[in-house]
């Protein structure tokens, strides 16, 4: 017998197939139409997402948590613009990406087509469900979407109105699945199913990744931490450092792409370490600073060792001196994670060793890391940050869903 | 303690880190060396595939796979041929695949890097080591080479030559590793050392694939069976449709691209079965029919059950009659492998309905299923045929052994 999340399985890949063949006006419809389902639903979104909030509150979920569940009036707003850009984006699938005549003939084209059922596990960001749901949509794939227990009630209104609009334009509605069990026999159970999903995306910390890593029997691109660094060169210009080092963190601190670790070369140290510790500290950002650092500006707090390579995902920094290039490019690749390092240097020698020397999916150039992001990059949209090298690396768009095959017409070519 | 087969991991991704900066003009080089050294260690050569022949043949290794393991003067002569070629292709690494400026002022480029560490696991086949070997390490790689235990002797011989040449250009010798052990043990281990290793690429029959498949905790790209068909539509011309049916299995009866079964439209059946059936025959193919094709071709075999979706790598076709296209879709959705399927129609719609239906790595039209390679396709040359959706689907030459990351350049940018 079928498991119920086996038969919701085979739904999907039946939708899958059909989603492949949608034109692209019928897809972006259905993203306007869901657009305007949630402005006219808000009542019943926000209702939702009381539920959830007032059971993570009693459950003691910490504040950053709380701040990443909770759908604010603006949070929703950015949701239903959100479906409106995907809508406006250009259809990836049949996209000719190469298009030649080979000598004997043939004329072959490699095109675009969506990969088929994704699965995503996140975390409980309620906005990621609709995010994640526009973009496979519009690559023509069929989403499972996992997003954490306590954004449950939240993430089932969402799905139910996603499904609602695909109900009304007569595609399956199996092309959506969200699932709220946290159950984690059926999480194991999902991920041995890789006769029907295609690709699973985790999108969250160590155990998440881990777990999925451990168990899944199909393809998987992980979106995992992001240790971000910056390093500041000798040959710095020292108020681009000082505006990208203190932004880089407080902008928006709980984000992949937020700067957790600056690493200051020594010939600059003593003229910009005092003020940036006192940029940050005025910011309200927490410095954890080794020997040097704290000589030089005493009131940063003494890191300890595993703040190396820690993400803080919070008003949080670590800071070091370095004694050269040479060692900011070693401490990164112990310590980083593959996501987004950036030198501020105004020589364009150190800046090539540096880029020749770190691996990460995306390296700067006197710019912040904050940069390394789908629309920032001009994706347009994202899923998620791959740190995974295999299919996609750094932001994943609506391309980046999709694979490419050769579709090749001859005119009765023999070998 | 570390074991053997994870010191040379080890080893293998620091010759990694070394070899994505090796310029181009090197490489090739090293490729042009070892092509030399090949041509002047021919006895060698064939003296250690004799051992590996004379233990083949001692232990009773059936036709086809002797003469995959055999390597024939004109076999190391294409080997010898294949280093040149891939030293004249373009160096993947350092692509930039994209390049813009973004509304903020970032100047973007979309680079091609190396993968890392690719372990290829593959049968006893000596001439894919050279082949595996020359394009990993053209596009940067370091690379374990896992082999089919019968090829033993050759493949350390060849191992042995390319390691000779790295060390002459005081390149890691650590590059590329051959494993000759069959141990199941150890493939597990290596199968977990997802630390090393970047990727794994299982390139074989069923039970292999299901091995790797079970125990690879890095990301797997396989190169699975081929059980390619070819549609032969109403609209179809007859003698293309012959000379594709027939020479799509009789050229090279044992590769992955060889046509393993024939669907005939019906309403073309009468007039093309009896002569197709009769030149496979001619040719030493033996045909295994359904009822419709032994009604008007009696000296076709009766198919059983198990020859639908059956790769035969020999001089055996099945073939069958089918009411219409969507049939013949049918057919190969059911039983196809996402490899390589065509189909023989000068109608235009039919063919659409056709590429739109089949999902493989590459659908043809009025063309053979032996196009789906390297070489024909353009790539120049490949490593294998992907028949996974995920980062690369279908032939796999330098560009799908890389990878692509952002290198961004700001002028002070914050976020």
């Amino acid at each position: 017998m079928m498991t119920a999340i086996e038969t919701k399985a085979r739904a999907a890949r039946a939708a899958a197939n059909r989603l492949a063949s949608v034109d692209t006006a019928t897809k972006n419809q259905v993203l306007r139409d869901l657009a305007a389902a949630l402005a006219t639903r808000r009542d019943e979104v926000f209702a939702a997402n009381r539920a959830d909030m007032d059971a993570a509150r009693a459950a003691g979920l910490p504040g950053p948590k709380l701040r990443r569940l909770e759908i604010t009036p603006q949070g929703l707003d950015q949701m239903i613009a959100g479906l409106r850009q995907v809508a406006d984006l250009p259809d990836p699938v049949g996209a000719v990406v190469k298009e030649y005549t080979t000598p004997s003939g043939l004329a072959v084209r490699k095109v675009r087509v969506p990969l088929g059922v994704i699965a995503m596990i996140y975390e409980a960001r309620p906005n990621v469900t609709i995010d994640a749901f526009a973009l496979c949509f519009k690559a023509g794939n069929a989403c499972f979407l996992k997003g954490g227990r306590e954004a449950a009630h939240s993430n089932a209104l969402l799905a139910d109105a996603a499904r609602a609009v695909l109900h009304d334009h007569h595609l399956p509605e199996a092309a959506v699945e969200v699932i709220t069990s946290s159950d984690r026999d059926e999480m194991r159970h999902l991920l041995t199913l890789s006769e029907y999903i295609d690709l699973v995306i985790p999108r969250g910390g160590t155990e998440l990744i881990r777990f999925v890593h451990e168990h899944a029997r199909m393809p998987m691109v992980q979106h995992f931490h992001g240790v971000c660094h910056v390093y500041v060169d000798e040959f710095a210009d020292r108020d681009k450092a000082l505006a990208i080092c203190v932004t880089g963190k407080t902008s928006a601190p709980a984000t992949c792409n937020a700067t957790e670790c600056v690493l200051v070369h020594q010939a600059c140290a003593a003229d910009l370490i005092p003020e940036l510790v006192q940029r940050y500290t005025t910011a309200g950002v927490e410095v954890r600073g080794d020997d040097a650092v704290r000589k030089l500006a005493p009131e940063a707090h003494a890191a300890a060792d595993d703040d190396w390579g820690h993400e803080f995902l919070d008003m949080i920094v670590a800071l070091k001196v370095v004694p050269d290039a040479d060692a900011a490019i070693a401490h990164i690749q112990r310590y980083g994670s593959n996501h987004t390092d950036a030198i501020i240097s105004e020589n364009p020698d150190r800046q090539a060793r540096f880029i020749a020397g770190v691996g990460s999916s995306c390296v700067l150039t006197n710019a912040s890391t904050r940069f390394n992001d789908g629309f920032q990059l001009g994706l347009g949209a994202e899923i998620g940050i791959s740190t995974s090298k295999i299919h996609a690396y750094g932001p994943m768009g609506l391309e980046e869903l999709t694979t490419q095959r050769y579709v090749v017409t001859g005119s009765g070519q023999t070998r």
